[in-house]
């Protein structure tokens, strides 16, 4: 389908989880989704770092083949972020957010990156989602993610951005706060009367459902051993989302459903260890391997007969 | 397969959620259990009821064609629950409990019922689930229920019934307290090398997880426009699931799995509604509908090629 841009946060990260702990470690929404969808499509990242952002991250990138000329270096320092998880792993705890250079980045993109076949708006403030759409030619898709933040703060322009909007994707406590309904079947119907033709709620743990007008699919998540460190992986579950239907050019509703799929391989990869570690060792084979994987995990037979 | 005994509670319940209320209505483990798999197979129902349990509840477990021979009338009060949800309705907020003639419970099966096909051990303590054991010819398949109460005060009695028992079915959090681990993959080694040869996964909206010694089946909970009321979604769901095995007589993965998906179909109709009342105007053609989008909404294309 051609060329997926990507606008979204490079960041460093400081993770505790039960089971090991990871400091100044490569994180950022963008930084995952780019590298899952690297397995897929070619991807061109729009994001923002400082100074003091390590080389050999920037030499990780580039070895999975992400165009970094939209990757900004400005004075000052990087995005970092700390949070810790409990054994309950579906939820993070934020224990410091430093914006840094992230607080004024403002994501001009490149002239040769105006007419992406595919746009993945990651995480920033809807307002300046609105501005990349504005400089944009309209991409044959288009999919978001925000947050609680913006839903509570500025929840007029995040609407505007959906309904420029293909495919939003975002976890059920989100979904339910944009929708104001506990119901997720009410959710999605409330959203897709909005904007967005597709709705994807991640469920961490529990797995995926995707809601369309016409249909509603929903997938368990991988059963892990050890889930090591969950950061990233909504981030993944969207690289590999939108990356799969990059690479395939179709946008059928079995597209879709294998795309969530292929998400969620991805997504299950990038727990098994802290920051990119699991995504860094990955090949394609192992891919195809767990997908088949999931085929096995949900597959039972329909009844016989009308 | 021939017949299913089921030993368990009976009760009146007092329920508020966010959608309404109820006041002492039909209740308790096994006549949710019973009335799920009453639409599968025939029903012995081992229970105990106090003076005042209402004739027309009476009447309506006799309508669907559930044996009471086993059910005790005795002097005192039934059983009473009182709970609420909120909004987060994956979990019950337990008000009151009175145990009434449940608190003497000694369940005696009746001559003619001591050799059952099937046997489902309601949540009763784990000595009493051994007693049962005693006085029945070992039947093709046992499955049982327990709770985090039984797993901290009763665990080596516990253990004693999971070694006689074929299906252990269980929420997440009692598998995690029994097996002492997070992750639900070892959760299930740990579980199944200690006796039973499935274990199921409750996850109340999040759906369901099966494991056995060969393969990991998982499914997602059917997307609901509006859940009333949770109260004994998880006994529908074994009632579902060992009463379709009832019906086939075939213990097949294959079978083991579409069980799994007639519980998650039963469940998925007794929280539409308050108490037994959806599944008192059920019927089986509504279930077998249900069991269609269950596939429509699980399906995906595997991978073409090797």
């Amino acid at each position: 389908m051609g060329k997926l841009l990507v606008v979204g946060s490079v960041a460093l990260d400081t993770v505790q989880t039960p089971f090991g702990q990871a400091e100044e470690v490569l994180g950022g929404s963008a930084t995952y989704f780019s590298t899952a969808a690297s397995y897929f499509t070619s991807v061109d990242l729009i994001a923002v770092v400082g100074e003091d952002f390590p080389d050999k991250h920037v030499a990780f990138l580039k070895s999975r083949g992400i165009d970094l000329t939209g990757l900004e270096r400005r004075p000052g320092k990087t995005f970092r972020w700390k949070g810790e998880y409990t054994y309950q792993m579906n939820e993070a705890h934020t224990l410091d957010t430093k914006l840094n250079v992230f607080e004024t980045f403002h994501p001009k993109i490149p002239e040769p990156y105006r007419a992406p076949s595919l746009l993945f708006l990651g995480n920033i403030d809807p307002e300046l989602q609105l501005d990349v759409l504005s400089q944009v030619k309209r991409p044959a898709l288009v999919a978001c993610d925000t947050m609680n933040f913006w839903i509570e703060r500025k929840r007029e322009a995040l609407w505007k951005v959906l309904e420029q909007v293909d495919v939003l994707i975002v976890n059920d406590a989100e979904a339910r706060a944009l929708a104001g309904h506990s119901s997720l079947v009410q959710v999605g119907k409330t959203i897709l009367a909005r904007g967005p033709r597709h709705l994807i709620v991640k469920r961490g743990e529990y797995g995926v459902l995707m809601f369309n007008h016409k249909q509603t699919f929903g997938a368990p998540a991988f059963p892990l051993e050890q889930a090591q460190d969950p950061t990233g992986a909504g981030d993944t579950f969207a690289g590999g989302f939108v990356g799969y239907l990059a690479a395939t050019g179709n946008v059928s509703e079995a597209a879709f459903r294998q795309a969530v799929i292929f998400g969620s391989v991805m997504a299950s990869f990038t727990v098994e260890a802290f920051s990119l570690d699991r995504l860094r060792v990955l090949d394609y084979k192992e891919i195809e391997a767990r997908f088949r994987e999931f085929k096995r995990l949900t597959h039972f037979e329909d009844l016989t007969g009308a």
